[in-house]
């Protein structure tokens, strides 16, 4: 089926393989102007969703970023594959990938290698001896700025997520000190695969859709609760027990962990249907233990059926404040929210003084930042000689140059660092999905026609417009509500070639959901006729209303908003 | 003043140093909540003007590329500055940079160093002594792939029009083989510049919005010029006098050089002056000679005055056939369109035979490529050896192995290689300019009030939503208003603090246009005020009308579209 698929999405301009003209490129494609359109529809939807309906605030930072992020955030410790080289035609593969075992992405470099000399796995490609696995950082590695002193080792970002975690301080005063709020980013995410395959499924640079929601710890629910809680899900918690419930009830009976986790997992499902993701083929898994990633507390993945088996498209994690705490550690800046009190209270805390007369001559210029660092950390874990690690230096605070004091203190709150729930979409595998949801072959007179039936808001054209001849003015006719549709911002596609029944043809294999045909009736009394994709089913309109009325279609057409 | 406006920028949310919490990169901004809103609401105008009135195919491709593209692109070779470091102190400077002759960045190595020792130029930052300059090429590199044979060499592009070249093969059959026809790409390009200043204007990871307009060139007419042939255009010409007339009378004079290059100089300044950019303080001037890009046959750049000086924001070059004619002779690839004749003729042509016996032994797998590669030149080019460039590797095709013929043929049409037009955007220096030119400052009461008077079409805020105060029922009126205009995809804000007075000078600071408050006498009669920002004059409407009635402003507050 997906072959099916992607020869009509390349023939039809969706996507085109990259750098075509030089061979190419495995894991990088460019979308055409259908696909290109149909991404931008997606994600259309997806901004009215997290920024227009929760008002979540959006921010754009680049893709590039210093090696300093990337220690905070553990990528450049733990964004790794096991890599084999064959020796024979030194071709390289994922190792997780030549071993049939279960949950193989979890295996240590070790335990794989153990596997693949016991069951003596040889090279797919040449049938030669492959060699022990080794760990392959998948970040992209340059340099920023001039040769020499100056300078600096750059990765481009494998998610759009750090940034949002950086701007915390930035976001939290926009957001005028209240939690809980949500920041989002959208935009290119990269990754070195060992082999990339699978058509849109692994690229090298692909495009994400990312929510970082910051909480209180003591407050996981969220407020919209209510508008999403009948929602019904088909859920296979990390036991591999398979259920259908209401997102209440899965909360209710601890099967999510809190109402706001839930609260994303149905507002996916409300989503990944609104583009045109099929229920029947839809249903939300929890990682195992062993599956997930170093900062999550818990995850649910959206997966739905293609013809390559299930397929994530959506991670819904619980990363707790594991980034912000990494960055606060690394960075030395405070990234600490407040809790404020009712009132002011008097409390003993404890707190940690450095002594600046010690800290001065041995930290220089640095003794500020060390200092800061030294006292944003817990207390509770101070003993003996400290090393600290600032902007990738490392500095050894000795005992006698700090101690820990009681103090009695009065406050007005407290603080404490967010937690995050992060919901996190690839959108290219989204898009591909709707395609193959979307796809049909009908037979007709012995011949195949294709029909994409998207729903009409992602559909990359939404009307086709057609003179039934090209002539007696009928063209100039089709060309007056052409050029006001696409005036008005809806997307139109003009087409004078051939037979009626093929260019309805063409509008259904690309998923138009409307054709406008003018014909000599239109002469007469100024309407034209829509055809309707999914019926069939034509309607007379007047000229002067086709775009409002193909506006009204497709709004009627969309499903359920949250 | 720029100083001024980026602090409003940083403080609102529009525009944070990127990395800050690890000391920041120069070279690196985030857009903020504002920013992103603001840069999105000036690509949807881009967009309403280049693919949804013209028609051009929209296409979206890897920032990541492998090296043969910037080898047929002439990047490799030619991107580049010089660059000269401080022996003391170890800073890097572009030489031009450090030397006040004008169109210094057109002078040579040998000449920047004549300069410099002459005037005996020191180091900016600590007197030190400059090196020789020396030749810096400004992408960023990486390797693409597993380290080992596979492994290559791959860089971020400079700029997005490469991929738009390398699909002319699908794009040209997506408009079924008919000239002339645009493609556009909108995104990040990038550009490891020596020493980046000037806060958005010059940037190392930034966005640009470009169209690549093919053509047959004996055909440089533009079917919709009289759209815009009245336009007035303040010209600069590349002797240096300024002139200004209308873009029918700039190429009937010749000024402009053709219709269709004369064309997008009107339709730039229409799109300049609808997205906010003060008409007074724009200008389009020629490039020099030596100024021009190595590809250019003649480029116009639309140019703004900022607190900077004169800023190039646009730049609408004829780039010929250089690109596509690369791409022909790097990747072997035929690039070329087809001139139909009105009938079939009978004509003599001169043509490549490859001779199949002497190529075979010689070239091996590689034959064939090389036959086409070889076939593809231009028979007047060819005599004694030739040699050929294809994906990275040389081919020295012997004398013996072709040779010339003419040949009478029948054809129905000649192929020939498109010429292309490319109007290219910086998006973050049209942002910037766009918040300079509409940024007031009002002095009341002795107080500094700031005001951005941005249309209401990019204003990343469209309408502020008041209760007068947070009780007696105004706050759940204000929020139903508030969220039916963020549901109808109005962006608005909601706020309730502080007085009416500074929650209107908040709104005036970020550009938004209207301002809705709920008071006492909407819970009588159910009306609301709308406050307009520029005329502060307030009109009642209907709670039930707002969100139709903001609609109606946002459209009728836009300027002229083509």
């Amino acid at each position: 089926m997906w072959a099916k698929v992607l020869a009509v999405a390349k023939r039809r301009g969706f996507i085109w393989p990259a750098f075509d003209i030089y061979g190419g490129l495995s894991g990088f494609y460019d979308y055409g102007p259908l696909g290109a359109e149909l991404k931008r529809n997606i994600m259309e939807i997806w901004r009215r969703y997290y920024v227009l309906i929760e008002g979540f605030a959006e921010i754009d930072s680049p893709n590039l970023s210093p090696e300093a992020v990337f220690r905070a955030s553990g990528h450049l410790d733990k964004f790794e594959d096991y890599m084999t080289v064959c020796r024979s035609c030194g071709a390289a593969f994922r190792a997780d990938s030549l071993v049939e075992t279960e949950n193989a992405d979890a295996l240590s470099a070790d335990e794989l290698w153990d596997i693949m000399r016991r069951e003596n796995i040889r090279c797919p490609e040449c049938g030669g001896e492959p060699s022990k696995p080794e760990p392959f950082n998948l970040m992209f590695r340059t340099t920023i700025g001039p040769k020499g002193k100056r300078e600096r080792t750059g990765y481009l970002r494998p998610e759009t997520a750090q940034a949002m975690f950086m701007d915390f301080q930035y976001l939290y005063r926009y957001f005028r000190e209240k939690l809980p709020f949500g920041a989002v980013q959208t935009g290119k995410g990269f990754r070195n695969e060992i082999s990339p395959r699978q058509g849109l499924l692994r690229l090298r640079e692909f495009n994400m859709a990312e929510a970082e929601i910051f909480f209180d710890p003591e407050k996981k629910e969220w407020g919209g609760f209510e508008r999403i809680a009948g929602e019904r899900l088909r859920l296979i918690p990390n036991n591999g027990n398979e259920l259908e419930m209401s997102a209440a009830e899965a909360v209710e009976r601890g099967i999510i962990k809190n109402q706001a986790l839930a609260y994303f997992v149905a507002l996916t499902k409300r989503f990944l249907i609104a583009v045109g993701i099929d229920e029947k083929r839809l249903r939300f898994r929890e990682h195992l233990q062993d599956e997930m990633a170093h900062y999550a507390d818990d995850c649910w993945d959206a997966e739905v059926l293609l013809s390559y088996g299930w397929v994530e498209l959506v991670g819904i994690a619980d990363r707790t404040n594991y980034d912000l705490s990494r960055h606060m550690e690394f960075s030395g800046e405070n990234l600490r929210a407040m809790r404020k009190y009712p009132e002011p209270k008097e409390v003993e805390v404890e707190e940690i003084i450095p002594d600046y007369r010690k800290m001065g001559p041995l930290f220089k210029g640095n003794a500020k930042k060390v200092a800061e660092a030294l006292k944003a950390m817990n207390p509770a874990d101070l003993h003996d000689d400290v090393t600290l690690e600032i902007d990738g230096n490392e500095y050894v605070v000795p005992e006698s140059a700090y101690r820990v004091e009681k103090v009695r203190k009065k406050v007005s709150g407290e603080e404490f660092i967010p937690h995050v729930i992060e919901p996190s979409y690839g959108i290219d595998r989204i898009l591909y999905a709707v395609m193959e949801h979307n796809y049909y072959e009908i037979e007709e007179d012995g011949e195949t026609y294709r029909i994409l039936r998207l729903p009409a808001s992602v559909a990359p054209v939404k009307a086709g417009v057609f003179p039934l001849m090209s002539k007696d003015r009928l063209n100039e006719k089709a060309r007056e509500i052409y050029e006001n549709l696409r005036k008005a911002g809806i997307n139109a596609f003009y087409d004078d070639s051939g037979s009626i029944g093929r260019r309805y043809a063409r509008m259904d294999e690309i998923g138009t959901p409307f054709c406008i045909t003018v014909d000599y009736q239109s002469l007469e009394d100024d309407t034209v006729t829509i055809r309707f994709r999914d019926t069939k089913e034509q309607i007379r309109v007047r000229g002067d209303e086709v775009t409002g009325k193909i506006r009204d279609l497709i709004e009627r057409g969309e499903r359920a908003t949250p």
